[in-house]
């Protein structure tokens, strides 16, 4: 995928559909990826985003350390790639390449953005005080990236226990809601 | 629709994928929907669930005074209503009779389920501490229906300023991922 620099204030419409996510993180010196689905827009701009990491995770503990992480978000040809990554460690492997993956660098962070995902959005941790209860990050886009050649991407929409909803028609209706 | 008694530990299910929803409170012995789309999973069993309420909403003082709401999910064919429920306040108008909606009694809370969705979720407020600064209620599902003939619904979508992507078709990986 081509990315191109994302406006921040439009950050909301890649997330707000609600897709299936790959988050990258970097720690000692190796990224890794995380399937993640649980997240929120929290504010439109800066664009903050309310996301549950698990303390399970190996992501979380580079999230926690480093305050940064990438959120890639997938389109159906990735669908193997994304129950392959959600259902492994990257305690144990590289996921990157294990899942013949693309690291490509972010522009202010570590971890890196995902070629093959349609859009990134570079984040840092804004608020951790949530996280001890509830494992709940607030993070914000600091940059963000798509490919706007992918006008209705088929991104993926899990509905539990390997069941996800590919993105289907769009229709716009006259609305004054942002 | 005929909406059943669903499992609460399946409620993430309904809510994962990401809808569109139609929050109903009640307030001074009146109903109110408002649209909202920014929620997020936070917890299986109890089913938690994060949700941004603005506000500037009618609907947030109902919340935060009565600590009590149902998250109702509405399917395609309630496009006109989504929108226009979300362009209006409740402080003017009766949204059930403006849009021709019918509330049915819940279970456990004073506002209503509405017939025309095929899932409604009864909340209770769990954590309002970080209200004041982000409009974020951790609520808690106590009571779920959904109507089991429906097997892939058609949730709408939100991609902003009145775009909607509509669920398209389903697929079933082999996953370990609950």
């Amino acid at each position: 995928m081509k990315k191109q620099s994302f406006p921040l204030a439009k950050a909301y419409t890649l997330l707000e559909p609600g897709p299936v996510t790959l988050i990258t993180t970097s720690h000692n010196g190796r990224h890794n990826i995380m399937t993640q689905s649980w997240h929120t827009m929290m504010e439109f701009s800066p664009p903050l985003v309310g996301c549950l990491i698990s303390g399970n995770n190996y992501s979380f503990e580079a999230l926690l350390k480093h305050r940064e992480c990438v959120i890639n978000i997938p389109t159906a040809e990735l669908a193997r790639q994304v129950v392959g990554i959600g259902n492994c460690s990257g305690g144990k492997i590289d996921k990157f390449t294990e899942y013949g993956l693309t690291p490509l660098p972010a522009s202010k962070l570590a971890p890196p953005l995902i070629a093959e995902c349609y859009a990134s959005l570079e984040c840092t941790v804004k608020d951790s005080r949530f996280v001890n209860k509830y494992n709940f990050f607030v993070l914000e886009v600091v940059e963000a990236w798509a490919d706007k050649s992918v006008k209705n991407p088929r991104t993926l929409h899990h509905c539990g226990n390997g069941k996800f909803m590919i993105a289907g028609e769009h229709i716009r209706l006259a609305s004054r809601m942002k």
